[in-house]
């Protein structure tokens, strides 16, 4: 369908800022001291929208390594960056090898069993591969003693490009985790068997622990849409490229004792106006926002009341000036993902990945 | 991008059967002894997807009423059913109405100034509308005070053709909450106002709260897609439209003291085989169900282990017979969705409308 058939106001509204998103890559860059910067953006770039993300990323920041999930995803971005460095974190299944070569997509192999498949591949030129080690959040890698057989393997390294070797931290997020730095110390145990190969181990709060997480390659994700992965102060000049708004259906008056919402859970203690928004947990904002999210308008806070239904919350507007049709911010500058994921104990990445297809986007 | 650029297994699997919704739907009418049966399909069909549930519920299932939230996704509906009956609960902004009389779409008036907005429509066809009478959720609709002048205002009811008139329970999941009673009172003192016109008030609790609650209209929508609206007993012959299948990507040995995922949060306590697959909450599976969740495969209930990730849950499958690339099943026919609200809180409706656009969807 053509644009130009749906109202613009029709919608709850995602607005994503890309030049937020090169500036946070870039910030990303300095804050890594200027290692290679590559950028995480499976699950859709965060749900920011990979298809928008990725190209300005390549185009305007100088990102050429891009890291997705899984082989779906990285097909349909190499449509849209033909001339980025691709990897797949999610490995191969043998029926997928074909797929990688004729997209030139390299997989991170996660165990013995992909490394041989990969390098049983009969071509002269060999496709490059990372190699995944894992150093205890024991999701997808290596196991140590596989990691000793693959390190004393000479026959079988030699017949592979390994283009990166890398590790995923599991606390990162908690800068006194003495888990980082086991596995900090371990990752570089390995590293020394590959001496030349470049070698990557953190993630947005890795990159946050300092240099020596940095290795030749830094992988952030949450940082470049404006999240804080770590649980220390945020970093300067990293800003939220992201806004939530809905727009106000209907104003109502409640006298004491009217209860707003499914279940009735919140009750009018004086008279107030209650605002129905048109964003519900469908658009990715849940019950957890019940009676204890924030929203903004008319530089003030205001309180989400009742239950969120799927398609509309409700907002005490009591104290402010605003009509139907107007704007409410639900998350964005003011309320941050910082905030949302405090009242909800949602996490950051959670609030920002669960962005729904029925906003309107706009990309700016 | 054409479909044979993906391997059918690089991704989950949201399988629907749409012959379920059908029959969901047969039992839903059947439910409310034969009154009209319109179907909910906002929020992309409770994410089930619109573009394929409303047309085979037109044809298949004599469906001729749908309910959507916002007008976006009304002209979206039109394209795929033309010669449906599109309700808008929404309500209009000013700059809409060409969009309405143009795409044919009829819209829920929920205060005076939208029904006065839809009144002045200069047209010979006065084209229809739906009215909604606030009850007592206190979200949209007309308030007491309002209902009475619209009930009092025969020159401006003349100038309008009502097709339907409505109410929404606040409460209709708790069989016993008197809040039932209250609404199903008021609303039926509105319904002697508009002698003729058809009324309806019950959602797919409502539908359950028996025959006093059909109206002459029931709109069900949870219930199409198998899940249980009511803290009552699941109706006969309703059955879950859906299932959600992840794929194994490694399996890992651990030993007694090993960890596994983001935080360390599940450690082995004895020797385990742990199966790492590929959905996480990006997917719409969310931390809520970390260390709490289950799954299913070789006839076995399987235990979640530690956080959620972004792209990946790790599940115990020490006692069962499986191997790297098995399907192992999250929700559906065994993981229900009754299930799965119970141990991760979150109601029926977020888990099945959290469902997003990276699964492989297939349609049977």
């Amino acid at each position: 369908m053509n644009k130009s058939d749906f109202p613009p106001d029709s919608q709850a509204t995602l607005t994503i800022d890309l030049k937020a998103i090169v500036e946070n890559y870039q910030n990303c860059n300095h804050l890594a001291g200027g290692v290679e910067c590559a950028a995480m953006v499976k699950a859709d770039a965060y749900g920011m929208g990979i298809e928008q993300v990725a190209p300005t990323l390549f185009h305007k920041a100088g990102c050429k390594n891009f890291f997705v999930a899984n082989l779906a995803e990285a097909i349909k971005l190499r449509s849209f960056t033909p001339d980025a460095i691709i990897y797949v974190l999610n490995g191969i299944f043998p029926n997928h090898i074909d797929y990688f070569i004729r997209h030139n997509i390299r997989p991170v192999l996660n165990d013995l069993d992909q490394i041989r498949l990969w390098a049983e591949i009969p071509s002269t030129a060999r496709p490059p591969c990372a190699i995944h080690f894992d150093t205890g959040i024991n999701r997808l890698g290596l196991s140590p003693k596989e990691t000793k057989l693959f390190i004393n393997d000479t026959s079988m390294r030699e017949r592979l490009d390994i283009s990166l070797i890398m590790s995923h931290l599991a606390c990162s997020d908690d800068r006194t985790n003495p888990m980082n730095a086991q596995q900090l110390a371990d990752f570089t145990t390995i590293t020394r068997h590959f001496p030349g190969t470049p070698a990557s181990l953190a993630n947005s709060g890795g990159i946050l622990l300092g240099p020596d997480y940095h290795f030749d390659m830094v992988r952030p994700g949450l940082l470049l849409f404006g999240g804080n992965p770590s649980n220390g102060v945020m970093p300067e000049n990293i800003r939220a490229a992201f806004q939530i708004t809905g727009k106000i259906l209907q104003i109502r008056t409640l006298e004491p004792g009217q209860s707003v919402g499914y279940g009735a859970t919140w009750t009018a203690s004086k008279t107030c106006h209650i605002a129905t928004i048109n964003i519900g947990y469908a658009d990715g904002y849940l019950q957890m926002f019940n009676n204890c999210g924030f929203a903004y308008a008319d530089k003030t806070k205001l309180a989400i009341v009742g239950r969120v239904s799927m398609d509309m919350i409700a907002v005490d507007v009591t104290d402010i000036k605003i009509k139907t049709g107007g704007d409410v911010e639900l998350l964005g500058a003011h309320i941050t993902l910082e905030m949302a994921s405090e009242v909800s104990t949602l996490s950051q990445y959670e609030i920002l990945t669960g962005v729904r297809e029925r906003y309107q986007r706009i990309y700016n």
